[in-house]
């Protein structure tokens, strides 16, 4: 109880510090806004930091979404992108990303072979896999096609998600092998080290063992180690040693209240905020903003107390999400955003965030500088 | 604790008796899939409820935001329809829908005041508010030109969500009438129905209750009370009564896992799922399934255990969503989906779940009959 309440206060600290944001004026809400700045300031960072560890960086663009942000990545010396599902391949393909891992366990049911197919025509792919059924499956939609793309077998580190423990890598690597898809080595995710920031330096250790443990099976099983591929926001920094090749974070890029308060980023490396009216303050020890659950995320996390974050605010509380309402609960005496007031939301968990949203506005300094499309939001599948 | 023990019991044997729907063969998960005799029913049924009561029907379009549903609710006998947000307004409006209700206290800045002038210029709006600010603020957007839309004024019934106390209505009534508003009476949303069956017709009661007071202070100030509109699917039936005059439920079409538990639905009036995929099942005692937190929603819901529920699989529970991965739980000995599987997924709550797709793919007895798009996906503002 007492490690608790001590990670909730310095969490609380960390959110404290999260500078208000400009909010360009006359902005019509609820409005996504990107810190360009701050944004570039992210990508060079995490880049910096892959580079002098000596690893690779595949940032995973599930948190953007943007091909405009990965083309920002991949110019700053990004080594390809990564993506959670087929539809995300095909948007970042069209856009001429020719380097895309699809860090997920593909099943190729329905019309996704054909869509597989396709998209690997024209781009250099890489698949994960975590089971033999997938394996032949995967093997089956490229039969008699003149090459099938690469594929890492998924390692469960510790976040018991999806992937097999690494002394089983061998047996899924030689069916993949078997079956003709050119295996390159294996990948895991610490998704764990989300739990508490203590967690992040546990979840490190484990994606780095993980990976040594895949590495000498399939070493052992003659198979290629090429790529040993980890990592998320929280652990990034702490887990780029050998064997590790390659990290995926994905969220570095805009942050949230949920890394802040981890201690996984700086609080003035958040670069993404929804900026919302209140619409209402008719309910005593209340306002109502226009952001509600299909505006920003209504992840629950640990660390942050309240449904996001509003810099400025600190007692304010975020305590519910209706379609077009979030419910901000005002302690006694203290500060209220006015009726009319246009505040900036720093939502939990920014993925699922951008994600409702078709375009992004840019700002510098509070001036909107470009609008971005979110292209390959809704891409799902 | 008894009350609650017995109230999860029933809502788990509601649960369990959702039908499992028929799955085309092939479909692309995850994919959002409509029932549509079970959505016609459910259209049907509630109109003819409320020709029952003799009161009007303005159904909430913001749980499918398809042009293509709003107009199987028009020709099944409502009045109109009602939206949440200017850009749902805007597309209904676009559609040719000439009867709109904007169920939302509407704060006009940003480029709000010239989008809701054009849009009352096509269609016959009405505007909710519940304070004199924005009245003060929406009269402005209509200085000068040929006529406001009509207003309702907003009353908090329980929900404490907006909404004035129902004895203050006069005031905010003068205020517009005042400034060239044209007073049509107040609006309520039982919201607080939500939290359990017993609250349901409790809140039912405080929607009557709550329109009688506004009624009776409206009629003291001299305004019109010829609009006397609540309802929500959970109150919808119970509350239909003098001196309600309209009811503006929304979730009925499609209902949810929330409204089974509720009591609010029968089982085999659940017309909405999302069909998945089981990716992995390399973790013993789970399964991961295609949908995650970007094909379902989030919502925690007190009736439900777990984040959605899996028809014909009564004891697996979805513990977690991330971004592409559904957790599911799968305790010793009970019934699992295998690898590759499709299932039918039940969301919490259906309307930020329908939110997340463009097209819906509209099914009979699992044949694919039509694809319909979520006309007004994203128009949160």
């Amino acid at each position: 109880v007492n490690v608790n309440r001590s990670q909730t206060a310095t969490a609380s600290a960390r959110l404290e510090q999260i500078p208000a944001p400009l909010v360009p004026p006359d902005v019509d809400t609820p409005c996504p806004i990107v810190d360009l700045a701050v944004l570039d300031r992210n990508i060079a960072a995490m880049q910096a930091a892959m580079d002098a560890a000596g690893v690779r960086l595949r940032p995973h663009v599930k948190t953007h979404k943007s091909t405009e942000v990965a083309r920002r990545q991949l110019a700053a010396g990004a080594q390809g992108i990564t993506v959670g599902t087929l539809g995300e391949a095909e948007v970042f393909a069209d856009a001429g990303i020719d380097d895309i891992f699809v860090a997920y366990p593909l099943w190729c049911g329905g019309s996704k072979a054909a869509r597989l197919r396709a998209v690997h025509e024209r781009t250099q792919l890489m698949v994960g896999v975590d089971s033999v059924p997938a394996v032949e499956v995967l093997a089956k939609v490229f039969t008699g096609a003149p090459g099938a793309p690469g594929v890492l077998v998924e390692v469960d580190c510790g976040a018991h998600r999806s992937g097999v423990r690494p002394t089983a890598v061998g047996e899924i690597a030689r069916a993949a092998d078997r079956a003709g898809l050119p295996v390159h080595g294996a990948f895991t995710h610490g998704g764990h080290g989300y739990a508490s920031p203590a967690a992040r330096p546990a979840a490190a250790e484990d994606e780095r063992s993980a990976m040594e443990i895949a590495r000498c099976t399939l070493d052992a099983a003659g198979m290629s180690t090429d790529v040993l591929s980890a990592g998320s926001t929280p652990t990034a920094l702490l887990a780029a040693q050998p064997p590790i090749t390659e990290m995926r974070p994905g969220t570095y890029v805009y942050n949230d209240a949920m890394q802040v308060a981890l201690g996984a980023c700086e609080p003035a490396e958040v670069a993404f905020f929804v900026a919302a009216t209140v619409v209402s303050s008719a309910v005593d020890g209340q306002v109502i903003l226009d952001a509600g659950a299909k505006a920003t995320s209504r992840d629950v996390v640990t660390q942050v107390q309240g449904l996001g974050w509003l810099p400025g605010y600190p007692k304010a509380e975020i305590t519910a999400l209706h379609d077009y309402h979030a419910f901000v609960s005002i302690p006694d005496g203290s500060a209220a955003p006015a009726l009319g007031e246009v505040v900036s939301l720093v939502p939990t968990h920014v993925c699922p965030a951008v994600n409702l949203y078709d375009e992004l506005t840019v700002c510098v300094d509070g001036r909107v500088v470009d609008q971005w499309k979110v292209d390959a939001r809704g891409r799902s599948g």
